[in-house]
């Protein structure tokens, strides 16, 4: 916490949210804050020279967490938001140790959500191999609720599916590929385990059919963001809403393509920073 | 070219080629080079903390070459192989003037068998976004043939499917989807411009039918790697073929694994450096 000389916070109201992601994949949790907490100002840092992070180390997707958030602080934020579940699954701790200021990562919302709503007690996870190798999902559900079961399982090609726009046949062929076998397990509940996920839901929910839930891990997360400001009286009251501000590593042409997509709405102004 | 100070050249024919790429894909280069070059030694880096370059900026991934570049130099090397199409699109000219070893990228190689081998001179082009968007294939193919026509199309799903080891009706789908076009323009030569897209060359002949002749950079460049030391009199002569050395920027238990499906044989060694 940033405190002055009295000892009082710095941290006001007013102050802007710091996002970051390994590139477009976050903005689904933008997409989430526009919807649920429309007078936030955001500052979001895709790191889009060093994306994806998913089949990364621990080691170098911590160190590039560091990176980022280092950035996002320089900016005067209130709250950082990791909207990478890979940087959420390996660096939290460590980003909690040397960044001051509180931080909200994208797994334990989603696994809290998971693990309250199953009726079955069987719950699947789908993320990037580093997510699923860390067993950050599985530790955090376990922690809430220690008598479900939890089938992970990565899909690597869905990211570029997303990214590339991706719907329908194709999609719903690999999604069979990767959730046969989770379905067999008779899953209740599904968590995307990936900001990229989402963009697939559609395709996803018709594979796994409709008795099956599916867990938004940027919904889940602006859930227990919009509690925090709340009980910490940091909700934006002033109508001062600036447009959001986006930081790119590399090709902000592309992002602000892609990034649209995600958003649902035209990104007109994308700043590009050298991060590396 | 290094000179010595009485103005001979320093390069000898018992020094290692230098291979690099973003990642794993180069390895298809390093199979033929085992293949043709047999007596040739090898050192290879696979930029995997940076990987995957198709979708990253030309500046980014010149800067990327260069360091890579630099990293194999100081390992007395006595030609460098570009063996990633994207960098070998954007960054040849800037490497040539900076690096001080002769150097062949997998580019050229590629174009010149195509423009040689067309009959009807219709050609087809399938690469990442990065190696389309340079042009880098159509100039080639017309400074060697000014009256074919060339279809371009970035293929970004192949490398993620090659890196994952799909193959069979998956990758035919999406072949179909990517490649129906240039099959519907009629081509008879197809040039596999990105060095992951060999892995998955069954499924793509299969698609656009035994009539269009598949050309594999990496073949080609090794064709043109052995011309080159005939002439310059570089081939290594002695018995002394040490292992292959393969370093890479990130995970290197993961470039095991997928490398071994590259090079159809176990990789035992793989030295981790930093170079971000």
């Amino acid at each position: 916490m940033v405190i002055d000389k009295c000892g009082e916070s710095l941290i006001t109201s007013g102050m802007p949210i710091g996002i970051f992601d390994s590139g477009v994949g976050g903005l689904t949790v933008v997409r989430a804050m526009e919807e649920h907490l429309p007078n936030e100002n955001l500052v979001y840092f895709g790191d889009t020279a060093r994306y994806p992070y998913g089949t990364r180390s621990p080691e170098i997707v911590t160190e590039f967490a560091l990176q980022n958030a280092g950035l996002l602080t320089s900016f005067g934020i209130k709250l950082l938001i990791v909207a990478c579940n890979t940087a959420s699954s390996v660096a939290i701790p460590i980003l909690q140790k040397n960044i001051d200021v509180p931080l909200i990562g994208v797994i334990l919302p989603g696994a809290v959500d998971a693990a309250d709503s199953t009726k079955n007690g069987k719950i699947g996870v789908i993320a990037t191999q580093g997510t699923v190798k860390s067993n950050a999902y599985k530790t955090a559900i376990h922690n809430r609720n220690s008598d479900v079961s939890v089938f992970s399982k990565a899909c690597p090609l869905f990211v570029a599916l997303a990214t590339e726009g991706f719907s329908g046949d194709i999609v719903q062929r690999i999604a069979h590929y990767y959730l046969d076998e989770l379905i067999q397990e008779g899953i209740d509940t599904l968590v995307l385990g990936c900001t990229h996920y989402p963009l697939l839901k559609k395709d996803i929910q018709e594979v796994v059919g409709d008795g099956v839930n599916l867990i938004d891990s940027a919904d889940a997360t602006v859930k227990v963001v919009k509690e925090y400001l709340h009980s910490n009286n940091l909700i934006n009251s002033s109508c001062n809403k600036l447009p959001d501000k986006f930081i790119v590593s590399d090709s902000p042409e592309n992002f602000m393509e892609i990034g649209s997509n995600f958003l649902k709405h035209r990104i007109n102004n994308v700043n590009l920073i050298r991060i590396r």
